[in-house]
């Protein structure tokens, strides 16, 4: 029950503390943002708008450390993982028309936070002791889950789910299997971590540049236009 | 805080390691096909039916480990647990308008699955140290909480709290009281955990077969017809 | 990763238990009541008028426990607190009529259930060694997770979260922050934290009589007039 505390290897410390410090809030920074706008356009309050911001940048860390069992939760330990996403409630709320019209680079800088989160989610999975499966799927919840709260929280079907939104799990999914992939084979370093969140980040860029969609059930592609 | 490893009771141990993760399998693959079936419905891609056959078929689980403080949680520790509703996602990808057509079939095997759960879910409870109440609250948590975190994330009223639903509470509350009442007493065995899974379910398909409600707010039953 | 148990200040231990505990189960009590009222509101069925009960008064205590690592989490190992919102769901059951007759006294009562659940769970985030601005949060969360979870079970949009609602969160944190200042000065104690809950409880009854508002984003106020 107790995890040991013995076995874990410091395998997450892949970057000098004060640049992994710094990657980690950057990331935060966009996905608060991300949240900050949804907010604004549901018409919320400045809480509202805060509480969003929280809960997009912080929920799939916290969730993760839940199912780990590292608690307190990092997000709650850690004061700058706390108050970056009230700096980026602020941002939105003073200037979200700025914001909105650079949606594209706000886009773009989501995508790194998805590249970086996802390796270091699946870094933490897997010195906590889960297997390699379970580490991939880790991962990706660090790096989707909150948008899904988000989604939630704001009363909309979740993007992650919908077949009509550019795909969010795929690079995710290749960004975690390198991780897991690299430990294996004892080549994980810093230089392979970063090609890996730098994959994940490339193939979110191209999806949403070309459109890329993932396939809805077969049989369904052609049919139910009525709902396309 | 830290949960005292010694106290843990092996009451859980009620079949052969094989037949229990046999039947877990089963469970887990039934309620797996209803999140998949309900995120063709929502018009979902292909990672939506694998987010929602996950969640459905592991959330109610999800959730009592985290409240009991048994980290990792065995969702993400027991490869066969995280991979199964991954095939059941594939099923329905490929086959779902064969598996909508035996529905019926769908919804007693989901029963199975509601009577398998609560039995296994308050013994774990148990085990881990928590009373009679609280456990037979966990027994229906893990039956039925799956099922409320997929409805929420594809945006629909839970029908586990819709009046409008065959109960689905009420076998889960026998199944698990059964469970305390029989730990109490000295008696619980394979056989009547078995006995206690098979009235739950039961109990689930005669409410399917003659639609059994649960009533609405004294007053109200007689009024509000427009809502009905 | 485990918590150090050593380390855990027993300044929770503000008010005799027996009066700490009734306190608490007023405030849970008055929660379930105002989850209650929006099952029976959504018309669901004497099941889902337990659940929300349930959630509503049980849930922001729970995610706090969650969070810090509290497990198992205490409202599941306190009978009375699992047992109180079933009270009140009955009550709701027979008598909603009538409690939606004295809604008035219900939300004053849930402004003294909002003022003594951020103390305390401010106050407890403190003993498991969060700092000062995670144990605010973390009494924010206490006072107002288990309404958001209420509101997202029964698909509306969280109160706490629009803007044309009376100001919640803002009382909360006010009183959440009085007590990490006096906990800081070496001055909580029974009195102090009374005068905090008091504070909190005070604002929240005087945003609803002048019916305070928070802003939403700047730009914002003036228009998108359609959506008022």
């Amino acid at each position: 029950m107790t995890f040991p505390v013995e076995t874990v290897r410091v395998t997450s410390q892949l970057f000098p503390p004060h640049v992994q410090q710094a990657l980690d809030l950057i990331g935060i920074f966009v996905f608060a943002l991300s949240g900050g706008l949804l907010a604004v356009r549901k018409n919320m309050d400045i809480f509202g708008i805060a509480v969003l911001a929280e809960a997009t940048a912080l929920g799939g860390g916290v969730m993760r450390d839940l199912v780990i069992g590292a608690t307190p939760v990092v997000a709650f330990t850690n004061l700058g993982y706390f108050v970056t996403p009230l700096v980026a409630a602020t941002v939105v709320f003073f200037l979200h028309p700025e914001v909105e019209r650079i949606n594209r680079s706000v886009q773009t800088l989501d995508a790194m936070g998805l590249g970086l989160f996802c390796v270091t989610g699946t870094v933490k999975a897997h010195d906590y002791g889960l297997g390699s499966v379970a580490a991939v799927a880790l991962g990706m919840l660090t790096a989707a889950g909150g948008g899904v709260i988000r989604d939630v929280l704001a009363q909309e079907m979740p993007s992650l789910l919908r077949w009509d939104r550019e795909i969010y799990a795929v690079p995710a999914l290749v960004g975690s299997s390198m991780v897991v992939v690299l430990i294996a084979a004892g080549h994980l370093t810093t230089a392979t971590a970063t090609a890996s969140a730098l994959t994940a980040f490339v193939l979110r860029v191209l999806a949403l540049k070309y459109g890329w969609r993932a396939p809805r059930a077969w049989h369904r592609n052609g049919s139910r236009t009525s709902e396309e």
